[in-house]
């Protein structure tokens, strides 16, 4: 590769060929091409962008520095969901049962958390056992078998994203649409899926933190996979407070299981059944979004999701007992109450804050490097619009050190906003992207 | 160094802290910030660009990465001039000795050609035995007893712009005009000079291809020159045909004998006088440029100029019978005339096409790692303005292959567009910056 006449090319605004993009991302993948000029490439990009057909040959060479999973033996049209990440968001661990128990498989690649937000891998492997590094032709069986299977990225799976992600990492060049974009579609389009629907968070504990950014990402990612032959839709939602009541490994994982019996946080319930709906047309077993949401629900209130999260943890090897006894999964030492300071509504209650205090007591990782403690978190025991009493008890923080438990309470204490007036009632599901709206 | 929180700072159009400017250049030149972060960094200033405290402060930690020779012992002002490059450009040759001859040091620090442009070093070395890596001590005395040495950078020189150099010129970063300036200045500060005549050339054959591109260039590295407490003054000066009538190394050098002969081609006097004439202002030997460009003018016809040079050629090595006999210096085997194809005048000689020509027979470098032949090049035997008949000659290629030496041939006569009408007197010095125009 010429690859420094590539880099020039961006740099001036130009669109690349794409033999161009192909021997660029190959040459990377194959190490031979230095991390230093794929930077520079990087950052040339931020600032210039990528034009549709550019985004859809670099994503479709980064889909194919690996393996592209057959699951053509799998009856039915594959579908997963794709988070851009939250505090509080299990939704996955909830939402892939349903569905799967509605007839149609999830077959889904997911990440760790870093930063405020955490991942689905984590919230896993809170339950004793439970494993996420199966390989290949283990998650292709369980998928077949189970209707669903949740590992997390393989050596094999889009080694070019793995390779840029970190290099992005690094050199500051996370933040650009087309980027991002490329790394969800190569990721998620090599778990062998026929659809996808994305969930794009907007908001402060979101990475895209207003409408107008998180809308950009949405319309790109959706025109991408349509380009690249996928039935791709998006729904934007609200991530201004923490999706649902807790925020913390094992706590999220119990609260996933509420919902699988019926039950749970009623936000939690209209973010997932309202992405159920989607994955349930996308999938062919419901004719509309209403007619889906129905079944959602049913799949819920029935038990079926349920037992196949039963089906789904035995099989990667977690203790099943889970599902009926909470006390399986680990358990903080020390549960501190943060009391309201005086009475009113909850008005706000600042994700980003929370997210961050749960990080820094080990229910999330400062860097890539921090061992997470499945145990700790937060529960959210009021919700925004919520009434108070002065001292009544608005979260309990599960910790296993007093000291760090308490400088946590302190923050989330701090990240609720009282007031007198109750808020208007939180819209939550804000926008829905398809290729129509192109 | 928080590498991350600086690339991430200047990509969102921030002012970096001195402190941390000086960190960046401090870990990169010690081997322990990875060239994709520089290179990243590197991208975002080329879109971001550097204000002027910043750059300043880039350019002395890159200047204070190695050693500033100090010349104190060296009476009087020591004044150098920088090109940045052009075809034909064999100034410094003769201009140093001219001005060294009225009594200026000139402590010069050079570089090889690259592309299309000549280096001063390569010119040199076509002189038999001439050395440009003598190190500082050498240098210095040589500047002491002669008032000139012209060498080569060595790896105590500003090693961070060697780094940063080598990176920009493999991660499409070159053209940036604040790390063009920071490079240039730093280098050229580390001589141990007093002030800097900069020759910013504008055209098709030079590196800036706009008046406003050259004018930004040369803007920038004069008020730059001056928050670093020198004295800096910029000529913009027209590279549309080649300068002078030769290109190519031995062919260059023997024309800049000619011009301290007090001969030589009209062009490459009035640039050089002009230069000189600077220089002897700042250099405090002259009171204005009127009386410098006379002073110049007189070294060049009495020959103290050309006794600088042969002093200069002696004590680093050469061989000083090239002054006197042009047969010491190599010449090709092939010479091979470029015929008029019509009647008429020249009206523009391309000097971009001139200097690749020339470079393809060997005058010159396609890559770094290319091997130079001093005997061959271009000589125009007609300039811009002239009036030719058809047939006459209007260049002769020197060539050591004849099969080279014909597509040059072919090539340099393409480069010439012949009209009815003369063309207009070329304006050669377009103007003159210093630092009570910023």
């Amino acid at each position: 590769v010429r690859a420094y006449d590539l880099i020039f090319e961006k740099r001036e605004g130009g669109e690349l060929s794409d033999a161009s993009l192909r021997e660029l991302v190959a040459a990377y993948t194959a190490g031979e091409l230095p991390d230093y000029q794929m930077a520079a490439f990087l950052m040339a990009v931020f600032f210039r962008g990528m034009e549709g057909r550019e985004l859809a040959t670099f994503t479709d060479a980064m889909l194919h520095s690996g393996e592209v999973v057959d699951l053509s033996a799998v009856s039915g049209r594959k579908v997963d969901k794709h988070s851009t990440g939250g505090v509080g968001d299990k939704v996955s661990l909830c939402l892939a049962p349903i569905v799967a128990a509605c007839g149609v498989p999830v077959p889904m690649v997911s990440g760790r958390g870093l930063g405020h937000t955490g991942g689905t891998l984590d919230k896993l492997e809170a339950i004793p056992g439970f494993r996420v590094d199966l390989g290949i032709d283990r998650y292709r069986e369980i998928v077949a078998e189970h209707g669903l299977c949740l590992i997390g990225q393989t050596e094999t799976l889009a080694p070019a994203d793995r390779r840029l992600y970190a290099l992005r990492d690094v050199t500051a060049t996370v933040e650009s649409i087309p980027l991002i974009a490329s790394s969800i579609l190569s990721k998620k389009l090599a778990e062998g899926i026929d659809a996808l629907v994305l969930d794009v968070k907007v908001g402060r504990g979101a990475f895209m933190k207003t409408r107008a950014r998180a809308e950009a990402l949405a319309t790109t990612m959706v025109e991408l996979g349509t380009r690249m032959g996928k039935e791709v839709v998006a729904l934007l939602t609200a991530m201004d407070e923490p999706l649902g009541r807790t925020v913390g490994n094992a706590l999220e994982t119990l609260e996933a299981i509420e919902i699988l019996r019926g039950a749970g946080p009623s936000d939690l319930q209209e973010i997932t059944f309202a992405l159920a709906a989607q994955m349930l047309v996308l999938g062919r077993v419901a004719g509309d979004l209403e007619e889906g949401e129905k079944r959602a629900r049913a799949a819920a209130a029935d038990g079926s999701g349920l037992e196949r999260f039963r089906r789904m943890v035995e099989a990667q090897g977690g203790d099943p007992r889970c599902v009926d006894d909470p006390t399986v999964l680990p358990q903080a030492a020390h549960k501190i109450p943060v009391p309201a300071p005086r009475a009113g509504a909850v008005r706000e209650i600042d994700a980003l804050s929370v997210g961050t205090s749960a990080m820094k007591i080990g229910a999330g990782r400062a860097t890539k490097e921090s061992v997470i403690d499945p145990a700790v978190g937060v529960v959210l025991q009021k919700k925004t619009g919520d009434r108070v009493e002065a001292g009544e008890t608005l979260a309990v923080v599960h910790a296993n050190d007093t000291t760090l438990g308490e400088v946590c309470a302190k923050a989330v204490g701090d990240a609720f906003e009282l007031g007198d007036e109750s808020p208007p009632d939180p819209v939550r599901v804000l926008a829905r992207i398809t290729a129509e709206d192109g």
